[in-house]
């Protein structure tokens, strides 16, 4: 909780920041390109705490993120040049992250994600189907209900200006969202199965999220859900990612 | 036009339509299975005009609607017991669509697109950042824009509760979308590159969403996303998904 309103003391325009999107131009991945010193590094943009932190978390699982630059920019200041600049040469919607190669960029969490497993070719599972499944059913549903939350809970409600059938609305489909995942984690440790993979840097943002938000009004229901959140908690790359505003390298 | 408001009358709760959801538990594709008789058919649940059709238009492209079973779903009447069991047994959201197998449910477009591209080996282009980029982009950002807008001018401009604000907001956004999506065709056939790929059935139908909407309001002004739209409207399987309600098998 702390971590989040210290972030949003003083901001607004959120729904650019928690945007998850992406973007690019023509290119070959270069696979198993690790550390080839002949190819440019990799710019990461970030802003910690915001989504980009499934990129940087997956960095570290991947024992990768000295092939990246990262770059933290404040796009909540969107009266900054630099804002403005990153909206121009790289993000349309000024959102975080973005991962810019020559003449590659992507601007969604949830592709940068896929890209960044797949050129590792680590931390996917065998099943695609399974990955593409909570990938898109996280970035594209869950994402989207959790920034409407987001937004009642930490600007809304604070100037008396929340819409209660928006958060009652919003919080039926977490709590469809959540259930599902309750199925899909039974006898499971991760989430497509007993193996870390790609899958749970984007999902475990969500649940992270979720505890951070009001008390963990949302998730505190789900025993579940927290302890699938303790799992990913207690991972090194986890802590190392959250431990501090700016990532330590 | 005609055939959005032929699906909208009497219809709320919109949101839960053209949604693009997800869900599945433990499998392995069958790679390169087609026409496999010791395989049950899977199950792709639809409804017409909604984002099922991107499913139904790539498995049209891949030549594989035979291998599914097709089942028409009326999720805008929540009451009924069809949509009631297919909650309970199929789908936590009531949505379309939805690609069952015995042990594997599918529940969001962009997962549903990729995992068919990806089990016949088809429509796939060889660059798969750019690929991630765009399927995620579109089902993230453009899906959820474009759901507000439709909301926004079909239901609420209707009965006087339309949201300026948010309908300013979401054409501003649509619009980024729109800029970024002129500058990723420049000298292109299809999204991905000269050859059409699963990302155009993805994005095909937002664009296709769009010229819908308002006699195209969104989309007017961008001819080269007018033209793109054209080309994939000349497509065949573009022509059999659309022309009738049930799609023709």
């Amino acid at each position: 909780m702390e971590q989040l309103q210290k972030f949003v003391s003083n901001k607004f325009t959120l729904t650019l920041c928690f945007g998850g999107i992406s973007a690019l131009t023509a290119f070959t991945i270069l696979r198993n390109k690790k550390g080839n010193n002949s190819q440019k590094k990799g710019k990461l943009y970030f802003h910690s705490v915001f989504r980009s932190n499934r990129c940087i978390w997956l960095l570290r699982e991947l024992n990768a993120v000295e092939d990246y630059e990262l770059i933290d920019v404040d796009v909540w200041d969107k009266t900054s040049n630099e804002s403005k600049s990153y909206t121009e040469t790289v993000h349309p919607h000024t959102t975080v992250p973005a991962l810019q190669y020559d003449d590659l960029t992507l601007l969604e969490s949830g592709a940068i994600c896929m890209h960044l497993a797949e050129k590792y070719h680590s931390l996917i599972p065998t099943d695609l189907g399974d990955l593409y499944n909570i990938m898109f059913y996280v970035c594209a549903t869950l994402d989207e209900v959790q920034e409407k939350l987001f937004v009642q809970f930490f600007f809304n409600e604070k100037n008396g200006t929340e819409d209660k059938n928006e958060i009652e609305h919003a919080t039926q489909k977490f709590n469809a969202c959540a259930k599902y995942l309750v199925t899909r984690l039974r006898g499971k440790e991760y989430i497509c199965g007993d193996k870390f993979s790609v899958a749970d840097c984007v999902l475990g943002y969500n649940m992270w999220w979720a505890s951070e938000m009001k008390e963990g009004i949302l998730i505190q229901k789900y025993p579940e859900l927290l302890s699938y959140l303790e799992r990913l908690k207690s991972r090194p790359a986890f802590q190392q990612t959250w431990k501090s505003s700016k990532p330590v390298m």
